[in-house]
């Protein structure tokens, strides 16, 4: 984006519709962790997202993602392992969060401050649009709410 | 708890009926971390508690912790200085879960596989009631719902 375009971005009224935690797990320990939250906290299951790639050899599909709705909010649980292109870490816990306007919103939170983290690789869950470093340490991944729908998708092949 | 105890614990039914994000800032930095997720998110100050022991020469008192609404979600902003007695670190997020059994809840996260953490040391915003890591990393607080009023206090003095 050119230099010109982010004051006028920055400017535009950015409307964050829906909060989502993502908790990072290690790499095929996202079924370990949807079994734990069910069982621990009654989370129920919402949607999920099965590794495309699997070898022929393994018996069980791995889960790549998962959506839980968790004491009434939408927790998404995330293999580090499709998070390989950014600055995730398993353990860590970057917040999503839904918005009409994925470009405002970085522009907005980079001119107060915050830190824009390197673009994700697209990957299988269609990639991440926007993400920063807020100036007290904390990660947001702005997406638009048309996103939410491919967690919905049984993507196994 | 005597370990027969626990086991009657685990069986009962807890119901979890708030998630709380809680991000915990530097010492002194709560007040710039609202402006910020006002500035940029257009976030909602709904409670707010203050340092009780400034200095008298202090012209301004320092936010200890702010609660906000943030895309629809409660988040708590914390001075670490206050969790002092946890292993809470600055850019660290345990999410709050309110709950109708906070003892039952440490027991069945604990019987699930989780790990308590030392009992936080009685504060000024009336403590921490349960705490634990669960096998993935990640850190939860229980809660009851009665406390969240204490944080729609002014506690300054």
């Amino acid at each position: 984006m050119a230099q010109e375009d982010v004051a006028t971005v920055v400017e535009k009224s950015v409307t964050f519709t829906a909060y989502k935690p993502q908790l990072i797990v290690e790499s095929q320990k996202v079924g370990d962790a949807v079994a734990f939250y069910k069982a621990v906290f009654g989370a129920e299951e919402t949607g999920h997202s099965l590794y495309p790639k699997r070898k022929a050899d393994q018996e069980l599909p791995h889960l790549v993602s998962a959506e839980l709705n968790l004491a009434g909010t939408t927790v998404l649980v995330s293999d580090v392992s499709v998070n390989s292109g950014s600055n995730a870490n398993k353990g860590s816990m970057p917040a999503i969060l839904e918005t009409d306007d994925v470009e405002a919103a970085v522009a907005k939170a980079v001119g107060a401050g915050a830190v824009k983290v390197e673009e994700e690789v697209e990957g299988e869950e269609g990639g991440v649009k926007g993400k920063v470093t807020d100036p007290f340490g904390f990660t947001w991944i702005f997406v638009s709410p048309a996103k939410k729908n491919e967690n919905d998708e049984n993507k196994e092949v």
